[in-house]
């Protein structure tokens, strides 16, 4: 029989060393692996699987919201990205660029997609003539790379990832500033019901912002460290692009106009704050609606049973299959312990026992992964039962993570006190501050702790900037943030 | 009223100029778009959406039978390609190196993967230890670039394309071989049953096989212009791979093996084996199953009666929502003209005319794309009846398509009259082949035809060979091809 070795198990505590048991979590699970090319990871198949469940959920909700689907080139040259000065300072020292193709030098560099807004709006120029082309609602799900980071953190700080890139345009700049509600209600929602990860929403500071937009928001996570971390966001460019880009209309009234235009996006970033967020000491815990195996079921033999005990098995397998994504785990020389364990380290929702005694009272013993919690069901309410246990754990997951982020979220009663919470408890702090961009960078410098965001849900901003002690404009929301 | 002029039209026939036609219909249809580099496509929404179909219903037979979704990185460091010869000669003069990431020279150039064996193999290597951890059968959604031609036409020679690659390594030999059925019959039930494409399938000779393959299997359609294309491929690699990358594994017996591989792939390329076979001299004909959009209402005005047409068309609108990818065109400033040519451009499958007359019986009026056949079809029919429709047509455009595929399969007396086909006729001869790559190559050079396929249905071969008159060993299908 199979034993797992020492370095099968994770060998820290989660509370104890975050970032050593993060990237254990991932390798020894099996989730990624890292490749040669540091930054870009090999998405093994439970976490491509995730972001399938995640991408198909997204898109949906998108096209129901009149979004269109598109692919642009991965390719984009050299003097597309110079067309906006903001954007190619934002992303010029981290393009990979190709020179080369065979033994030939081309004769101009080309930018592997760091963001496709160039190559997409050169294409938006040539097709928009009149606010009968508009709006025009694109986005693509792809890969981008960006060389931006001497430190890579899986999904957290990856050089290559996978995203959604949505792009418009629109005729009016309400309409485009009113896509925002539509989208990240969108984003919310798929973050809340499939990675059972909460949020806050809220605008960035125009330090914060994305290069080249007018206004950006987001969606603001808090890691298990106290630290924050960004999620997805909706970009307005007001006309920045539509200028550089030359993207002009005629309006109803036969005067030329240039498009309004907003971006948004989600990523692969997400997985590691799923991974950070619901993740324990024995290893991953994968969301019910996100897990690409859902249920496992171990057979336990004893001597002379295995054929009777694997019939049973796979005859729970086939009461269950096209009810959830289950697995039927028969594989021979592995003790049921080391499967257990196996599955546990990888996250797997269910894990369904059967045996001899299970098999006499025709029922199976289910063994929910985030609680351990365990429950005897005849094999006549299973399917049933199944359905409610990952309804209440998916349901459960989401509460204890709301609950932690909103745990960590601090006042200060001066900035003495916010030093200290920073230093001392980390999270985010949600204080009073001036609006002024000298406030903010001095708190950064002094704290380490920058603007997650403005959260759109607040009452009237009370007191005085944390920072400078005049009146406040805002309350905003500072954390240390990867 | 918008009038369309001469441009947006298809100003040459199929039957006539099939090259410029294909050109046209693409990008008057809005189907795709070209960009600034060339050889990397715009996908438009029509075009992507259809990917989107194809790739979700290949995937869910990929699943149904084992294979999993991963995502490897998408730049190879040098040395990985440098690992396999065949395969390094294959693609070396085709590969678009990456040299520089920002300001910053690389110490290793890196490859934009032109296919991932030599990344995912590495891996491989260091995951598989024991049969236990066999077989994989890992499969990737992705893009790739091949720099390889000098005349790149849209889907057919395209630098970027998009694909899948499934990459599997089994114990066994037998194993290897024997996944090529079942891949292999789920493409050719997706290509059937969505693309409405017939095939022929068969084995690729060792001349026209893929770089560092044993075998290699393909599907082969045919073009209107009587070239031959290749469709989807399936390659049993044999050892070559695993012992180039060391992917070795004990077996039960405690003997150390190298793994059994295989590979597999479908690409955006069927989307102009698509276009090519159905489209007309009006535009495309895209079939219903992959249709991003498969109906479109467009209402018919009189003077004063437009609010009341636009209820009726909301009320159809919503009656088929949820049944099928349905489209109200309540676009103002056309005329029904207009919108007709539109939507016949564009290969909408089913087009619902909804005027007075309809408004007054309760009825519409559902046109057909691909027949253009005219129906009066009453409201509480007419789920039930466009869903007949769909199939009707999916299944009468793959009968057109295999009529044509068939009637362009020729036999040659001899081999002048082989020359006299190629030359004339077009289409594919099968015909007696010896098996030598000598007379294969002399057919090449003096007829501009290749080998095809030899197809897998075919009894006994019988006769001598084509070109050198000894006994042949294969019936072997040679066309021009793309």
């Amino acid at each position: 029989m199979e034993k797992k070795d020492e370095n099968e198990y994770i060998t820290v505590k989660k509370g104890e060393n975050f970032s050593e048991w993060y990237s254990q979590v991932l390798l020894k699970s099996g989730f990624i692996d890292h490749s040669e090319v540091s930054g870009c990871l090999v998405f093994r198949p439970s976490a491509y699987g995730t972001w399938q469940i995640v991408m198909d959920a997204v898109d949906k909700e998108f096209k129901e919201d009149g979004v269109e689907d598109t692919y642009f080139p991965l390719l984009i040259p050299e003097r597309f990205l110079r067309k906006e000065q903001e954007h190619l300072e934002g992303f010029s020292p981290e393009v990979a660029w190709v020179t080369h193709t065979g033994d030939s030098k081309l004769e101009e560099r080309l930018a592997i997609r760091p963001t496709s807004e160039t190559i997409m709006y050169v294409s938006f120029a040539k097709w928009i003539r009149s606010w009968r082309d508009l709006p025009i609602r694109y986005n693509q799900w792809n890969n981008v790379l960006r060389w931006e980071f001497k430190h890579p953190v899986p999904f957290i700080r990856s050089r290559e990832f996978l995203w959604n890139e949505g792009h418009s345009v629109f005729a009016t700049k309400e309409e485009a500033i009113k896509e925002r509600d539509s989208i990240l209600n969108i984003y919310e929602k798929v973050l809340r019901e499939y990675l059972a990860l909460p949020g806050i929403v809220g605008k960035k500071t125009d330090k914060e912002k994305f290069a080249g937009a007018v206004e950006t928001y987001s969606i603001e996570h808090i890691m298990p460290d106290g630290w924050a971390i960004q999620g997805p966001d909706h970009h307005f460019d007001g006309q920045n692009f539509s200028k550089a880009f030359g993207i002009k209309f005629l309006d109803k009234s036969g005067n030329s106009d240039y498009g309004w235009q907003t971006t948004y996006a989600i990523s692969t970033r997400e997985l590691g704050t799923m991974v950070a967020t619901h993740g324990d000491d024995k290893g991953l815990v994968i969301p019910p609606k996100v897990a690409y195996i859902q249920a496992v079921i171990v057979p336990i033999y004893k001597k002379g049973n295995e054929a009777a005990v694997n019939d049973y098995a796979r005859e729970v397998y086939k009461s269950l299959k096209g009810h959830c994504r289950i697995k039927l785990d028969d594989r021979e020389g592995y003790t049921p312990g080391y499967k257990f364990n196996d599955w546990e380290m990888k996250g797997i929702p269910i894990r369904i026992e059967i045996g001899a005694r299970e098999m006499e009272s025709k029922s199976v013993v289910v063994v929910r992964r985030d609680t351990g919690q365990k429950k005897e069901v005849k094999m006549e309410h299973l399917v049933k039962s199944i359905g409610s246990e990952f309804e209440e754990m998916q349901e459960s997951m989401y509460r204890k993570a709301e609950g932690f982020l909103k745990s960590h979220i601090h006042e200060a009663k001066d900035y003495d006190d916010f030093k200290n919470i920073i230093k001392e408890k980390g999270g985010i702090i949600h204080a009073p501050w001036c609006g002024s961009r000298e406030c903010e960078d001095k708190v950064k410098e002094e704290t380490s702790a920058k603007i997650t965001n403005i959260p759109i849900k607040q009452g009237k901003p009370s007191g005085k900037c944390i920072y400078c002690g005049k009146k406040a404009e805002f309350m905003a929301n500072f954390a240390r943030s990867y």
